[in-house]
């Protein structure tokens, strides 16, 4: 049977030449990088490189570049590290109701010591309104952090234009990455950001590392704590084979970024073509103006997206109804809520999102199977006869 | 020229039979493990199987081993989330002088936010005083956290007896397992250890991944916040290859166990007996009895250390003066500070640790560079002619 995977922005296949990069440094040049022997100095060297590979992919110094156990640590230091650095300054945090769950849960535990937090909410598009950003800002407020590239339904902000609301205001920016890095253009000197969140395994790297852009001249306090390395900014042994995999991965989307996004959009807008085409009652979540060149969040009208899902995975398709991080929960996707979707509707909405090994052929398969399986859920579903559609 | 590694405690390469299981994580078997669909349950499946090989070795039950990100962020964990949860409780902390730098440093930082932390000193032999912890204890005590195995100069400490005077008292008890973990057997209900901090590099596993026991009923929060991994106590993408690496790693550890640290102490102590019957004017910091056995602390009277290290590492033999996380510093080694030994001493201290592919032949050379270095070294001193050695 044809295994086809549809769900990029859950995580992707470290890509060959990544792996081969990284499998030196488990076994030959195991040495510890804070090490003064040699076996120790290669390790370093290597993740000296490293750093300016990932550095070069957002338009940062490297000494800009910290590397982190995953995105969410990303996210958790910069919003933990900056509340009780600036405690002094003030209590109120401004993010946006649709962010990843690394934002949102941290955000309630800032909530529970104390702080207080601004929610933004998104039109349909899923985009935010800068009016209500600068309104929301108080004398109170040390920290704005709104995600770049939404990971249900793909929507971009306007990071430029928010960063510069903070920084007029003399606050900090924070702007989670993780779905942007790779997928679109980078360049923190241009947005203005002083902090930013970076994940590997979102481009072909492994899971298990990330990066934190700080500012230089921004001194954020550790979150972990110990030794010195990383610039003494984030304690732990350095993972030198999956520090050596994310550059060689943010390299590689670096250069191949254009062809990259160019290739993803038009397959996945062959994809939309394609389903609007053979199955009816099909709505897109979110605007097509500003948004992840890979992702499309349909909404199969008159069923439970759940079904689908199973089903499709019986065919060998591997997709899903949002963020994988929060796939066992029954609660509807926060970030469609948010964009006013009802919830019926919500129940009914898949992600599909589209990557560098996926095929036309792929897409035409999924097609087919959607059309079937959709069509014979709906059959069966007694949401679509009380509303008439068979 | 022959190349001897003795740094095992500072890292150790990843054992084949490790890298090859965790292989097939990378680029097949590369799903989410929280998607619902086929590649994220085998992914799921293979985590389920790490967490029962780790809980093994350390006599607990699956679902009280938490992977996180290294031994490091275990430690801050334990330390930050237990002071922040039982605030209202109180806010003194017990731990020792010679911790990890990611609990002195975490300490210090918890200091900072108005916690009350007490070091307790140790012995000679590098020991704390039981009575001493007895007394420390306060109605403010929220938390002692003691290390079962130090970095430095391997001093095992009696975690059941301090785990049981913290338990009367109805305090939380944390020990850093990092260094004991697969050299000395552990048994968490033996010793009655609320939480205790793993690492898989110590191991032969990878560098990047680490493991929280948190015995069944307590409710630690968690750390990082986000997704509902890891039984909603730590947050972001599993990291599937060094989850399984580390199961792997953990099993050979169990299973070897009795016999590696046998082997350990044979050669460890063949290498002493060689130094002091080819050296004179050195001495070993701390005690034998309770001990790594494969560590061994040397205090090379009237030469700077790190000259001795720096022209072994010229010979191919990679050791260290302490503990990596640290060895860019020049303050000299809290631990041996502690230990109550002189300064000019522990300037001449280095740690040698053996491990699994140490050879006696290693120890042979080492010993005959060794042995021509510090001699050379000491003709160059103006400490050793000032004591009227040469």
């Amino acid at each position: 049977m044809r295994k086809v995977y549809l769900d990029y922005s859950a995580t992707t296949p470290v890509k060959q030449e990544v792996l081969n990069e990284m499998i030196p440094y488990f076994t030959e040049k195991f040495g510890n990088p804070s090490s003064l022997y040699e076996i120790g100095a290669e390790a370093k060297e290597a993740i000296t490189k490293a750093r300016e590979q990932v550095a070069q992919l957002i338009g940062a110094k490297p000494q800009e570049v910290i590397f982190t156990s995953c995105g969410s640590e990303s996210d958790n230091w910069a919003l933990t590290s900056t509340a009780h650095w600036k405690k002094a300054k003030g209590n109120h945090i401004i993010t946006t109701k649709i962010e990843h769950h690394a934002i949102l849960h941290t955000c309630k535990a800032l909530e529970k010591e104390g702080y207080q937090v601004t929610y933004l909410g998104v039109g349909p598009d899923g985009r935010i309104d800068l009016n209500e950003l600068e309104q929301a800002i108080t004398d109170q407020t040390i920290l704005v952090s709104i995600m770049m590239v939404n990971n249900e339904m793909g929507a971009i902000q306007p990071i430029k234009e928010a960063a510069a609301i903070a920084k007029k205001h003399g606050i900090l920016f924070h702007t989670d990455a993780v779905q942007a890095g790779g997928n679109i253009p980078i360049d923190v000197e241009d947005l203005g950001v002083d902090m930013l969140s970076l994940s590997a395994h979102k481009i072909y790297g492994p899971k298990g590392i990330g990066a934190m852009y700080i500012r230089k001249g921004v001194a954020l306090p550790s979150f972990v704590h110990g030794g010195a390395q990383e610039m003494k900014k984030r304690a732990g042994t350095e993972n030198v084979p999956y520090i050596v995999g994310f550059g060689k991965a943010a390299e590689m989307a670096r250069l191949q970024l254009d062809d990259h996004a160019a290739r993803l959009r038009e397959l996945r807008d062959y994809f939309i073509a394609q389903v609007m085409e053979k199955i009816p009652y099909v709505d897109i979540n979110g605007g097509m103006e500003h948004r992840h060149p890979g992702n499309v969040n349909l909404a199969f009208n008159f069923i439970e997206g759940e079904s689908l899902l199973l089903m499709l995975d019986y065919y060998g398709i591997s997709i899903s109804t949002g963020s994988a991080c929060s796939s066992k929960s029954l609660e509807p996707s926060h970030v469609l809520s948010a964009l006013g979707i009802p919830v019926e509707k919500i129940h009914g909405s898949l992600r599909f999102t589209v990557g560098d090994f996926t095929t036309k052929e792929d897409l035409d398969y999924t097609v087919d199977c959607l059309a079937k399986i959709v069509e014979k859920l709906r059959m069966m579903s007694p949401i679509s006869a009380e509303k008439g559609w068979n």
